[in-house]
């Protein structure tokens, strides 16, 4: 449920950014639930993970209110470190910014946006990171975007394939060039040319999504959450117990850094959000909890 | 000394050029020693570190040679990681980067550079990491740059005020600007915005010195390694056999997470060298061994 106190502050402008807000806080809730009943279901002897809360409000440049968001983080057993963020937000795009967002200039910069994000750093290296994020943009135009994408350590090609294949049905029922795109898409944007590597395996981005048929986008995008808890639980679920090495734990420090590179190098929606005084805590909570450069 | 393989593919084009470049190439062989040195003096369970050469070559756009370096890497009991890079380099700028370039469009992009460039992460969270890097640039000008500065995790007031009172003696012979010039310029460059915060506790930092004196430039710039040789080893060897706590240790990995931050969202050197095909692992050899974002 999105709480009482996130309905006031970031207040949505039209029917479907309600509801599409509610589904972002919605998805929320059950995938916290999920990864809190994985902690349960793993045993061992250290106490399950739970999900601490925070909310926090954003700030336009001129003091007025420009909505808010609330970070959900899990430190567990099997989830070393878990975020999962939603926000709600309006406001005004800076004047640098507004030539590259479609739309910005007819809407004379205003925007509204909402959306959720997570990123799981896994403690067993057998465990695939991973991470997603949907969101709607409203300028004077209105799009979706987001995906979600695996980067295991050790991948395993049978979840590689699983993880695939859940998006591509997702993405088939909808259109057939869809998955092929999005996947080429995810695989240029998750991309380290410094490293001439790729952040993983993969999986599906999109954006500008949908400008014609906003109930088709949002459909799609809320099939995208729910591919997400369709199949990653799943993963999760089936690698948590393979016992690991000591290597095997390095070799995922190390990889993290990867992760690092790219997050500050390159990840677009990290360097846009901490140019525009984004909430610091919420975008870096992508980070991984340890990492090593050798 | 400056190995007997450098001299040839990492040629000079001009007399300075050939000094300047045997100056960064001794000093780092001082530096080396005087490290090596330390690792010895500690005492200790695990062995004493050495550094680790490892020479590559640059290559231009149009597979010319380039120039090229030697990273030295040392992994010790006192200094957890240190690199210490030397470079000559030559070719012509990216297109892009011309107009940003003092005197590049006059050389049609063409530029010499060479230098040094070092970043101690010491293994005690109460011996502060350093950063020293300085270097010649030539188009059709030629100017000197780099500067010093300290990131302890618990700041001393004695090593900070002996590092800056190092530092201004340095410059002071030269210019009584220069100081508080370099110092401010310091304190403007090596900030967070994002976190509002410094990396460090300052230094000094300066570029396009002395392009209508380049024996200055150099004069000076030699005395910047020199006060660095005078100034950090000496804090070391007073720090490194101070107790610490666990607390300490991870408030340490804490703010290494801020020292990545910086290098990878801001470090100018850093994004133009992994944008322009420089060597990755000489580049990212700055990047702390071990890191925790909480």
């Amino acid at each position: 449920m999105m709480p009482e106190l996130q309905t006031a502050p970031f207040s949505a402008c039209d029917a479907i950014e309600d509801t599409a807000a509610q589904w972002f806080f919605d998805l929320r809730d059950q995938i916290c639930a999920v990864f809190e009943a994985i902690e349960d279901e793993s045993g061992g002897a250290t106490e399950p993970g739970r999900f601490a809360r925070k909310s926090w409000n954003r700030h336009n440049e001129d003091g007025t209110p420009g909505g808010g968001g609330e970070m959900a983080l899990m430190k567990g057993r099997v989830f070393e470190k878990v975020g999962v963020n939603v926000s709600v937000v309006h406001g005004r795009f800076p004047e640098k910014f507004i030539p590259e967002i479609p739309g910005a200039a007819e809407s004379n910069g205003d925007f509204h946006a909402c959306g959720i994000s997570l990123v799981a750093h896994m403690r067993s290296p057998l465990v695939p990171a991973v991470h997603m994020n949907t969101r709607m943009m409203t300028t004077s135009r209105r799009w979706f975007g987001g995906g979600t994408d695996l980067t295991p350590t050790c991948p395993d090609p049978a979840d590689t394939n699983d993880f695939h294949a859940a998006l591509r049905a997702c993405c088939e029922s909808y259109d057939p060039k869809w998955y092929p795109d999005f996947k080429a898409w995810c695989d240029r944007y998750f991309y380290l040319p410094h490293r001439n590597e790729a952040r993983g395996v993969g999986g599906i981005f999109y954006d500008n999504l949908c400008e014609d048929d906003a109930e088709r986008g949002f459909a799609f995008t809320r099939d995208v959450g729910k591919t997400f808890l369709s199949i990653y639980p799943r993963i999760v679920r089936r690698t948590m117990h393979k016992p690991w090495t000591e290597e095997q734990k390095t070799h995922q420090l190390i990889r993290r850094g990867r992760y690092v590179e790219f997050n500050l190098l390159y990840d677009r929606g990290t360097r846009f959000g901490l140019m525009t005084g984004g909430n610091v805590d919420a975008i870096l909570m992508s980070l991984p909890p340890d990492v090593h450069w050798p």
